[in-house]
């Protein structure tokens, strides 16, 4: 065997942190998505993300992809069905693969300029969800372009999809977004994020599949939250803190009435309470919660909510909405 | 941290074996590269593997992805550049991510169909070129759809692409095909390897990057030989067989001559000797041939090229064309 180069792996036991981030981190207000918004975005996020490396904890990092997801669809539909159209699950792993690559190739960049001894690798990700899981019975997310009304039901007919309209504005196809249960791959993220690797996984909430009759792992087309997928995974790889990263530096309670009261610090048991009342809409920052909730209740010491200019502040106490669960 | 369901990992020092096989692996013969074609051509090659992990195996796998990143090119083509036209480094690490999901799932599902305790990882692999490397001065390598005169030169032009015409039916972009120098991720390929993980890397030869005046890794728009970035990372990760899977049984002398002849198996002297006589055109063998003169320089023992349908066989030293190496 030969020497390989590069630096020796860290073997210790400091904190492993999981941060989340959506798929519009790398595409900013107003910006098409060229392959130059992806990456000076993501030079952005890694620039903000080395001040958890600096401080020498074990990173897992998880991100969105409904920007991207929507392109591949949108694309495909313009390509007009020469080109064997690929599904849901498979274009998933599409963007697990050029996500993962941009940041990854960024992280690298940033570790390097400050003589960090430390890798970084992206995983693909396969999520199991429930083959019965009530989610399939309803399916919720409208995904890819819009269509007319006769095309929609033209495909609802041959292809079988389910179809509805979409805030007034046409037709679109509407899959399931059915619970992550299980992230396929979590022990090989769980030794290389211990090993002191950066681990880039669970891109768009995994790609997800469930058993079919033959106890056989299949694809299916559906999307599965990215919040509650980095929960799973943040529990499975025995992370100490889940840290989500939003639009917005912190949970707002009574959002964008006169009572709006940002959340400092809330107890676990403060935050279902919160919930229970409704504080939080399913659109937005209500699956955060829920992901935040599910980690707590799993084990979890700490969460946190917050933007990434925030995030060094937020590290330090001093913004962002942090929740405490067990000591 | 809660207890991990599945199997424990393998920390045994069993031989590593790397497999390289095409991307038309997932294609046959007469196929449009449905995601059908892929599930059922990578259940057949997951079938097949077996064989070397039923033998306890160490087992990395790499492949190729011409026919994908073509569709994925053709696509974007026929898209007319309305969603944002992604560089070919970045479609790269799309079909990584999309050829390893197929792969791994294939393999996940023939594990658990035999209750074999091992788990399946694809690593997004960045692979380093050097940045002045000859080939970035004369591009050979065609890509994506062929275009009319009038266009191609437009987008020589505009884009500063390569273009020139491809055997005569038509005009098409040309990039370079730099040699892969090192594979990014090959310590974290190694270790999950040595855990007993089956994983899936340098995929499409890997997603090629070089250094740019600021000392920063940046994509380039190339393409790397996968047999040689197969080749590199059997070096680097200490593979003690190098298996290139290809269509033909055997590598032959005086292939289509009436002096044809099926080699057996030929020393690392031989092949050398045969390679400068000018058996294995640049289009074909030639670059599997190249790969396994550079691993079996670099200190690999064995290298072993066939089709899949022979593997079975070859492994027991009934089939194929064996080469060897330092004992």
């Amino acid at each position: 065997m030969t020497d390989l180069d590069g630096p020796e792996p860290h073997q210790d036991d400091r904190p492993l942190v999981l941060v989340a981030m959506g798929g519009h981190a790398f595409i900013d207000e107003g910006e098409k998505g060229t392959i130059e918004d992806h990456e000076r975005n993501a030079q952005r996020i890694a620039e903000i993300l080395m001040t958890l490396v600096e401080m020498d904890h074990r990173l897992v990092i998880t991100h969105g992809n409904g920007p991207q997801v929507g392109s591949l669809l949108q694309q495909q539909e313009m390509a007009g069905g020469e080109i064997p159209a690929m599904p849901l699950d498979v274009l998933v792993a599409m963007t697990e693969g050029s996500l993962g690559y941009v940041l990854q190739q960024s992280l690298l960049n940033e570790l390097r300029h400050r003589d960090i001894p430390r890798w970084v690798v992206t995983m693909v990700t396969q999520v199991r969800v429930d083959e019965d899981d009530p989610a399939f019975e309803s399916p919720t997310k409208p995904v890819g372009p819009f269509l007319s009304k006769e095309e929609a039901l033209r495909r609802q007919e041959e292809l079988g999809w389910v179809v509805g309209e979409d805030s007034g504005r046409g037709w679109r196809r509407y899959v399931p977004s059915p619970r992550p249960r299980r992230v396929i791959q979590n022990r090989m993220v769980r030794e290389a994020a211990h090993q002191g690797h950066i681990v880039v996984a669970g891109g768009g909430g995994g790609i997800p599949i469930k058993k079919d009759d033959k106890d056989r792992y299949v694809g299916v087309e559906a999307v599965v939250d990215k919040d509650l997928t980095s929960s799973v995974l943040a529990t499975d790889v025995g992370a100490s803190l889940l840290i989500i990263l939003t639009a917005v530096p912190n949970v707002y309670v009574g959002f964008g009435t006169p009572e709006e009261r940002a959340l400092g610090a809330v107890t676990l048991e403060e935050i279902e309470q919160l919930r229970d009342e409704g504080h939080f809409p399913p659109g937005s920052m209500g699956p955060k919660i829920d992901a935040v909730i599910h980690f707590l209740r799993e084990g979890g010491r700490r969460a946190l909510i917050t933007d990434p200019e925030s995030l060094p502040r937020a590290i330090e106490g001093r913004a962002g909405t942090h929740f405490v669960g067990r000591v």
